[in-house]
């Protein structure tokens, strides 16, 4: 039996990733996003989306530029406070003992303590409402030797935290269910 | 050490979603999309990408509506399966024995199989590559009161599915870390 709960951005999961960006001083600066989604293959781009409010979202229209950091699960802590103060307040990286290096494709840092950064140079802004919509097109992915097999990210050595929005908590990734791309006849 | 890979759509996590569409006879179609995010608190907003090649494609242009739909880990076969075969050449709903229920917002089917259903009317169209990006406003979301808990959808009940781009593989949700914007002080 279905229940109307309303008009919600509850969709399952959504992803916490820190967004990087430098401000107008050129102070490195972060902020958890769960707003967000990969949006196209070719070329590849990701969408993250932000309140007009924030001091990242000046930082990302200056610079036209930002990355897209995966925290892994231990740093659950940096994520929340990352998403909860601002960067006009505070020196986030400072605070959370973050190590900011510049890319060298984009005017943005990269998180050194994230395993896998994700370089991305601004193709699209969207005002949706509250939020707007940043459309970066990825230039890179740098990651941490120890999170690649075989060539590529291995999700269960990042280990990504989730996000719930329907009752506000993080939660871990499982293990591996099965290879996509496989079942080519009716289950 | 952290390593070039290229420009890839790599993030982590990205979500395993059931797009509902009707095709211009009236026959509901389902694909899995895994490229998609919510992207705006007010109104809420949620995007999918898919390629302009695709069934849901064409349906989603002419209804100007569709349904994300989170499956159960359950579900992962038919999730998998819709992703791959299309709807030009089969009745996928048939195929899976999932139940459509008409949207009474917008004109596209809920599949009564899977726990939570979202209902969108489409807003924007981007055209962004190989993808085009719809941006649905979320006009209610409809849920099994099995998986709601205190009047919101709790995802250790719902077990949605995790999509991993690099390896091309399905994952599951893990415990629960912790409750989010507690850390107001630094870590």
């Amino acid at each position: 039996m279905k229940k109307s709960l309303g008009a919600h951005t509850w969709a399952l999961p959504t992803p916490v990733w820190l967004i990087g960006s430098y401000d107008k001083e050129g102070k490195p600066n972060v902020m958890a996003a769960a707003w967000g989604g990969i949006c196209c293959s070719r070329p590849p781009c990701i969408q993250v989306s932000l309140r007009e409010a924030t001091y990242t979202h000046s930082a990302i229209t200056k610079r036209n530029a930002f990355t897209v950091n995966i925290p892994g699960e231990e740093y659950w802590r940096e994520a929340d406070y990352v998403g909860v103060v601002s960067g006009r307040d505070t020196d986030k990286f400072t605070d959370c003992g973050f190590t900011a290096t510049k890319s060298e494709l984009v005017d943005a840092p990269l998180i050194d303590e994230c395993s896998v950064n994700i370089e991305c140079r601004l193709k699209k802004t969207l005002n949706l409402g509250l939020h707007t919509m940043f459309v970066g097109e990825i230039l890179d992915i740098k990651a941490d030797d120890c999170v690649v097999k075989d060539g590529a990210i291995d999700i269960q050595r990042v280990k990504p935290i989730l996000f719930s929005p329907p009752d506000e908590e993080y939660h871990s990734i499982g293990s591996k269910i099965a290879d996509a791309f496989q079942q080519k006849t009716p289950p």
